[in-house]
């Protein structure tokens, strides 16, 4: 019985990390990547998803209509836009300090609850990778099951 | 000795499903519902709040004045129009794309640490439901204690 | 070896509260304030840092070059102006309706793994301060570690 409470207390928290193929600039439906780290999971609690870089963000939102994407990324751009006068880090591209900003915006992590081993998400939402950099190359994300 | 420690592990993580009664388009504190969900808590940790909705979204700011929160709406209808050219996901209302847009610039949680089994919120901070459609409807949320 | 068990299970949840001083207005790297309250740390999990405020924020953003940051200035400047003609929450000086919007943009938290008792961040992320208010003097953090 005590090797029980052993294993209950050691299982708490899982680490795993995930490294994403390049994506194009825009954003991306990724939530299978993240439903598969809960595999053998039965538990309550949460599942936090951290993206270990500053020029690419996560965010939640529609799942089904690809235009929503799309519009996001229409939008993104007239609000924080490339070649702002005054912008002066523009040494690594124009496309570049936008994603910064954009980064922030929007978030480097989502954190979602877990309900019987399953991502407690609505019925619309899923989890986007926002690429914000023309190539950004594959990117890091570190997942964490409390 | 060995039940105890076992409910030291199985208490840690507990979950609450809240319906929100529909509320007009606007910002809207939200603190007293979620602060009911502690009431048998004395511990330390986090409060995790989670929408599960792509056009409605959750932030923490000013308690007090209600003219901020009036400014809130004012000021996200201006960075986040409606009928802006661009859009392509327009059938479902000329409310729905900026509702997707601003859920995601504002978030679909909040996270807040419990001390001694209360929110340590500042003396001006309240959770606030964002409900950026005209005719949103109740709004489901998940709050996960760990 | 229970005692083993119920030490895992009490020292799961740490609360640290730290004061910052004040700041001038603007985006300030923060990354080792935080640092130090892990120290005595050796554990997989989540840092949460939460600031008791509502018009100074917290985000994740480039850790090197400090024109990103001043960037990061202008650019929210420009994108949440002050004395726009709609504000009505205006008798506490024009940069604080603004700090209030920006605020919620950027959120009152930032949540990051803990691999191996270190935070988890890439290799150009840092945690900053954003100082909204012209003189927003002391803010005061909390940090709690699960």
């Amino acid at each position: 019985m005590l090797k029980i409470a052993q294993k209950n207390v050691l299982i708490m928290t899982k680490q795993h990390f995930i490294t994403l193929p390049a994506m194009p600039r825009g954003f991306h439906l990724i939530t299978p990547y993240i439903e598969q780290v809960l595999n053998n999971c039965s538990h309550t609690g949460l599942a936090h998803v951290f993206i270990q870089h500053t020029s690419a963000s996560l965010t939640i939102n529609e799942n089904a209509d690809p235009t929503v994407r799309q519009d996001f990324e229409s939008h993104f751009n007239v609000m924080v836009p490339e070649n702002a006068p005054y912008y002066t880090h523009t040494y690594e591209g124009s496309d570049d300090m936008p994603a910064h900003i954009k980064a922030s915006m929007l978030g480097p992590d989502v954190t979602v609850p877990i309900s019987n081993g399953k991502l407690a998400l609505g019925m619309w939402q899923g989890i986007y990778l926002c690429e914000h950099r023309n190539h950004g190359g594959p990117r890091n994300l570190v997942v964490t099951l409390v």
